[in-house]
């Protein structure tokens, strides 16, 4: 079989303090064969979306101590989570033409040696690239953080930070759909807009437009916070500890603002996790892989009933990647944002 | 009944900042009638022994916004946990004669309205003074944080700071009775020797000999710390929190350190928060009353058969109350630290 080209994103070099575009590259190089060898179990796929995510940041530095992901490497492709379609496969499990979604390359074709990281799509009536968000991880993350971690009741007070991105948007709904009242920050009026008329949030603020954070979220919360999801780091913490009620949650998904600050700021209020007798935790997504298949068919039930809705910021073809990533941390995206790689 | 005087201690001013004896006065009054009014539900307290807390210092500041204890006001009585003998009752449940411990007052003796909050000695034949500490509200506390907070496994790795106190001892000790490596640090040689010599601890540090708290951390947990037992607050968080294992678990039960800071030193590595997945989780020993009478029991079996031992910073007379409280914050204190007011 005749060799293709295969467009990809490399890293060029580590990155230490805020990502630009300059760090990555998009380069043409030879495609794997388009066909597994016989005997093989591997398969190859063509990539129809990727994800762009926060956490990618992290692993453009090169960490002595190995973390919860591996590191990129300069000079070889960035990888995610995807949405394929299966043109060759060596694996009992996939044929030629399935849609699968898991972590592949950013790039045209991917061979993948261990398709067992592989789900299939089960609601492929739904959008497609919804299996890059709110149909994948972060869906289950949104909806793990909320009902493991936070363990809401009706009537809570949550308030979620980046509430329009992949993950907030979908928290917030969650939290109507059980019966709390929710108020989201987000950094644009377009995005405070889009939270109140089309996610049914409660409440939401720009926080650029607010000097005082502890000011608005006694305005906006005069009982208190029961649920505090946190998306974003830093100083909304020291805001939101005070205005916290008793035996409040906190639920850290990720810290955005954080990713790009070699010394972060210090948080300075946690005497109130003691007066409050608050909980606070950290969580990832990958502990809760064992619930995935329980949340697909709730989520898929959701967006099939329209008790979620969910917004995209699609970007089309890789050499458009690189920006789309790092508009994430200035807050460029509306919704959650993904690649277009190929079309099916 | 002829009156008779009553010494006392009383707050002077309102503290800022660190505190000082100054702020405290030792005043002679008079005292409550000491035998209750025919019909009243009341009871007349002779006080025995007084219990020095760190929570104490928060109590000596006035807030705006009522916190989880009642301010101390100037010109009045300080209050706290004690032992004390029944001298006259109007309540059913006490008579003349009988030890209680519970809120009283820093004087020789008190008018309890309330006796409802007096809880009866069930072990007499332990020292009274134990009922201000391992068998009262510092060993209720050591025990709800250790085995309902920080939910220990056998096998796990423990670090106690503070380790002396009040709490840190009886910590360290059920650590080692679960079958948990354990380790503390105190502020002096003295300490770590108990530590190591008396409370049988694994192994104990002086945090005041060692600069570079990371790497002695590094040292004595090589394998990381499953579990931390955070008596004291601000820097010391940021060093153990990249020293934590994955899902390892904090139990914040008072930040000492942080009592008498107007700004709390920042915490910058809350990140890790997110890729270790830990739980941080704040307590107040109030929210577990309701175990106390199997703690009790079971606490009073350990100190029996030896497997608890107790150490105790005794200070003789109402006088040397207000230099014994301040001592806390120094750590002058070895042991629980407590003020031995009036003999039975």
């Amino acid at each position: 079989m005749a060799t293709v080209s295969n467009r990809r994103v490399i890293l060029k070099r580590y990155v230490t303090g805020f990502p630009s575009e300059d760090d990555m590259e998009v380069v043409t190089a030879e495609a794997p064969p388009l066909a597994v060898p016989t005997g093989s179990s591997a398969v190859v796929v063509k990539n129809l979306y990727i994800s762009c995510d926060p956490y990618m940041r992290h692993r453009m530095t090169r960490h002595e101590v190995p973390n919860y992901v591996p590191d990129y490497v300069p000079g070889e492709v960035l990888t995610n989570y995807g949405v394929m379609k299966v043109i060759s496969s060596g694996h009992a499990d996939f044929k030629t033409g399935d849609f699968v979604w898991g972590l592949t390359g950013w790039e045209e074709y991917t061979l993948i040696d261990h398709p067992e990281t592989l789900s299939k799509i089960n609601h492929p009536e739904l959008p497609l690239s919804y299996y890059t968000g709110v149909m994948a991880l972060p869906g289950l993350t949104s909806y793990a953080g909320f009902f493991e971690v936070c363990k809401p009741k009706k009537g809570d007070y949550v308030f979620v930070s980046a509430a329009s991105g992949a993950v907030g948007q979908i928290v917030g709904q969650l939290a109507k759909i059980t019966g709390c009242y929710v108020v989201g920050s987000a950094g644009s009026d377009e995005k405070v807009n889009l939270l109140k008329t089309k996610f049914g949030f409660d409440d939401a603020f720009n926080y650029k437009k607010e000097p005082d954070l502890d000011a608005v979220l006694k305005r906006y919360f005069p009982e208190g916070i029961d649920i505090y999801f946190k998306n974003v780091g830093g100083v909304t913490l020291d805001a939101v500890l005070p205005n916290m009620r008793l035996c409040g949650r906190i639920a850290a998904c990720g810290m955005i603002s954080q990713y790009n600050l070699e010394q972060p700021e210090g948080v300075r209020n946690l005497f109130y996790l003691v007066t409050r007798r608050l909980r606070m935790e950290g969580f990832l997504v990958f502990d809760y892989y064992g619930m995935y298949r329980r949340f697909e068919e709730e989520m898929a039930r959701y967006l099939k009933e329209g008790k979620i809705v969910y917004v995209e910021d699609i970007v089309e073809g890789l050499d458009a990647a690189p920006a789309a990533l790092i508009g994430l941390f200035t807050g460029r995206n509306v919704g959650k944002q993904l690649v277009a790689v190929s079309q099916e």
